[in-house]
């Protein structure tokens, strides 16, 4: 049955899939440098008495929210599983404490495009001290400390000697979610966040609104939701959900950058502010039905302003993402009042020169409330003008994207890369394979353009994605993305990658993740809906 | 983002995604008549009195395991969500019971291929009565129920007034699942069969062996799976789990097939069954791997009639699955001893001869021990020669599986359809309606042949499957092959089909179930891995 024939395609996987690693053996990313001190040897983790602590002279100490907040949930995760009459390994080498030390103050802050996430973890001869430039960089270095402790045959935790020193290959490292073709339930978005810091990713692309649903409540505009949500009392994001995303992704060292996209997709924005929508016309009279966003009318662009006055205050990261892909024309065609405005403004029969009206003013807007943005490829493609410090967002196969890649950061433009990481594009068999063989800055440009090239995003979009099938559909095939993102150029291995990642995914399957297998085989673990505190 | 795109390709589709239906409107798979009396009208059920209760003169009564089992099983589903406090409605018809009426004694027994499954209920003027023929008929007649009780905006149940006669096109439908390449739980198996009950299916196929791991516990050959389960603790099926899964499965109407697949397809009986398997030679010495069955020796077949004995013992269906799919011929071509054989047997170079020279005397072992066999469809096309009643599974899209249909019945075998119906096969979008629209009865032979074509079975196998994404893999994808095997031949609108199954999804999630989205929208109760009862 089909079945075997898969067996024998994939020979290497399927020997590799059953290979039962040292849990400790294997970090997802893979760090950058990497040494073990000569002599090997472990260090026993004491589950009862051992503790995170703060090296002496670190600049942030005891009462730092990011830090304290990751110590317990570090702490649970490596033991929670203890029995509480687990005896102390009485023999061998204890750690008792991983130190921290952290160079720069700052912990009540976000984290930004220029955060270090650099770190250093010494384990030595009884020691463990990880160092850090921010509180941003201890975030990762406790989650490789978290991956690299093992337990072995007696239930002892232990630690091998080694040395790490890791820093991210990008600064923008992201996962969009689309909360608008479904809704995801506030809980789904939290997993997700944890998920994402065990992949050391640092951006969430919140993808809130669209065609289908706009579920944000606005203060200013709460008609939008009332009217635009699948269900404007269970189908939304209240003031105090988003609040509490942002600071869930704050004590992950995660960005939110919300997209509101306009001026197309936007069909949910309708009900909820009359007047917004270009009216579509079927002859001579309007046919009921509605365009993008009324490009010609002074009053959009007051609404505009009023409703990014309030995603400005309440999304602090600096960017905002706002979208300009894919605006239909059909519409505006039809419309006789643009095609008048059109006249008057000579721009012929040319309808990217009005989509490009309406996004210049949109971002003088953004750029007045002290904003920077990421955009959608289509809005360089139509060569509107935009800051130089604009972020574009490759997102489209039509043309090679490496060639949009080359051609975006010769314009001087940094550029975000997505276009092969639609991860909600699923097929049958190891599909994140050709996620991970992606190389970003494979493309012909001088060394100037690919520094601008400032990381990619895994895009989850929603026809077909609802909190049912979100956590398999992301986990383990995120991670592809996220190790491309993070580790060194050099590291491509896919047998290598295959195993570790299969490990990984144990792992996660260990911290109640609902994440897929990568093929045939087991973990000494498998998943449990009912998570360990509840058991 | 290529979002939008869909959006666009599927415009029916995506107005129909937001139709919000009347609850009690649809019934999945679609029953074969229905009529609705003159006048229309509904029937109040007021949660706290409402019980299932025996017609007079009904051939089974109380203490009838089968039936009271399922009365609390569907209160459960019902009206678990009714608060303890619900006013009963004051006004309009209540319907305080449903009468059920079992033409022909057995309550005890086992469903069989011959099994009765038709039912008719009548929901008229302050009655409702279900009559069927036998228990089996009676279950899927009270799932038909459930799904046609609604809840109106005020929190009252109700069911709209209908008459349904209702029976299945075809005897055999059934659902494959694979413990081998991912070991399920035995929590994961019995929710399937719960959602099979919802879906009408009545066979669940239990591939529970091949060559990854063989996770069911022999007491004949313990050490099968004491060396060739993933974990001998942890992912096995021990006798008790084996009961408990026969058992469910009976009070559902579900016959469990086991498929303990050879002579290919065993490399993991390999260790806890030495000299079994054929060594494969590279050139004169043993390579120290091995290949199917060894086919030549005496051992083997006494070995399988030993464990064909008990496993005929363990599952108390008549038929048993036998395989014999994908003999892979190269380490038997390798193996001098084999070549001697084939020598002496006047074989020549062909090993389709050794195949079915082993299958003939499998066969032989199994008709003697009473039972019934299904093959896939090699041993057909190998021309074994097998007894007359066999049923021969077409899984293959190697040839057209309608030429391999018309050929199977041509030669007065029964057939099973598998082969367009492989749901471990997934791609992005709607692929749920190439498999809806499959018609098993469409190829060239004569009423006869068609009248052998006995059903189908959706199949799950396991490469990329495991207890993480098995759920939303399945539902609601295999509905659609439920309602291929149950409806009538006319029920095939796509958009119809679209709607009552994204209706039937929804119910699924009030039910627990994790079944994914067919498209864009939403559902009233979206879903939540915490079920009702523990909430």
């Amino acid at each position: 049955m089909a079945a075997g024939r898969a067996l024998r395609l994939l020979p290497l996987l399927a020997a590799a899939a059953t290979v039962v690693l040292e849990p400790a053996a294997a970090v997802w990313p893979q760090p950058q440098v990497e040494g073990y001190p000569p002599g090997g040897g472990r260090c026993l983790l004491p589950p009862r008495r051992f503790r995170f602590a703060y090296a002496a002279g670190s600049a942030v100490g005891p009462g730092c929210a990011v830090l304290e907040a990751a110590f317990q949930r570090y702490w649970a995760l490596l033991f929670a599983a203890a029995r509480p009459t687990e005896n102390e390994p009485s023999w061998g080498m204890p750690c008792t404490q991983l130190l921290v030390f952290v160079a720069t103050p700052g912990c009540d802050g976000f984290p930004s495009l220029d955060s270090k996430e650099s770190y250093k973890l010494s384990v030595l001869e009884g020691s463990l001290l990880l160092s850090a430039d921010a509180v941003w960089g201890a975030l990762r270095g406790l989650e490789t400390f978290s991956q690299l402790v093992g337990r072995d045959e007696n239930g002892t935790y232990y630690i091998n000697k080694t040395e790490i020193v890791d820093f991210p290959r990008f600064p923008h490292r992201g996962l969009l979610l689309d909360t608008s073709r479904h809704y995801l339930p506030l809980r789904a978005i939290l997993e997700t966040l944890d998920v994402m810091a065990y992949n050391k990713f640092n951006v969430f692309h919140w993808h809130i609104v669209d065609d289908p649903s706009f579920p944000y409540e606005s203060s200013t505009f709460p008609e939008l939701s009332k009217q635009g949500a699948f269900n404007a009392m269970t189908h939304v994001y209240t003031a105090s959900d988003v609040q509490t995303v942002i600071e869930y992704a704050r004590l992950r060292g995660i960005r939110v950058i919300a997209e509101f996209d306009t001026p197309g997709h936007t069909l949910s924005w309708g009900p909820g502010a009359p007047g917004l929508l270009t009216p579509c016309y079927l002859g001579k009279d309007p046919s009921g039905t509605y365009g993008p966003i009324n490009p010609i009318l002074n009053s959009t662009y007051q609404f505009v302003t009023s409703l990014f006055q309030e995603v400005s205050a309440v999304f602090p990261d600096f960017f905002l993402h706002l979208g300009g892909d894919e605006v239909d024309f059909s519409c505006w065609k039809s419309n006789p009042k643009i095609s008048a405005f059109m006249k008057e403004m000579g721009f012929g029969k040319d309808y990217k020169k009005l989509e490009s009206f309406y996004i210049q003013r949109l971002l003088d807007i953004i750029s007045s409330l002290g904003k920077g943005y990421i955009v959608w490829q289509e809005v360089f493609d139509n060569r509107v003008k935009v800051r130089p410090d604009t972020i574009i967002h490759v997102w489209k196969n039509s043309i090679p994207y490496m060639e949009e890649m080359a051609n975006v950061t010769k314009a001087g433009y940094r550029a975000l890369l997505s276009a092969p990481w639609y991860l909600n594009h699923i097929s049958y068999g190891q599909d994140w394979m050709a996620a991970y063989q992606v190389e970003p800055l494979k493309f012909e440009g001088s060394p100037e353009q690919k520094d601008r090239v400032i990381g990619g995003e895994a895009c989850m979009w929603g026809e077909y994605v609802d909190v049912t099938n979100l956590a398999p559909r992301l986990w383990p095939r995120a991670g592809a993305v996220a190790e491309r993102l993070w580790s060194n150029v050099t590291v491509r291995d896919l047998q290598d990658a295959y195993v570790r990642l299969a490990d990984f995914r144990c792992k996660l399957l260990g911290r109640g993740v609902q994440a897929q297998p990568l093929y045939i085989g087991y973990c000494e673990n498998e998943f449990d809906s009912i998570p360990a505190e509840r058991r």
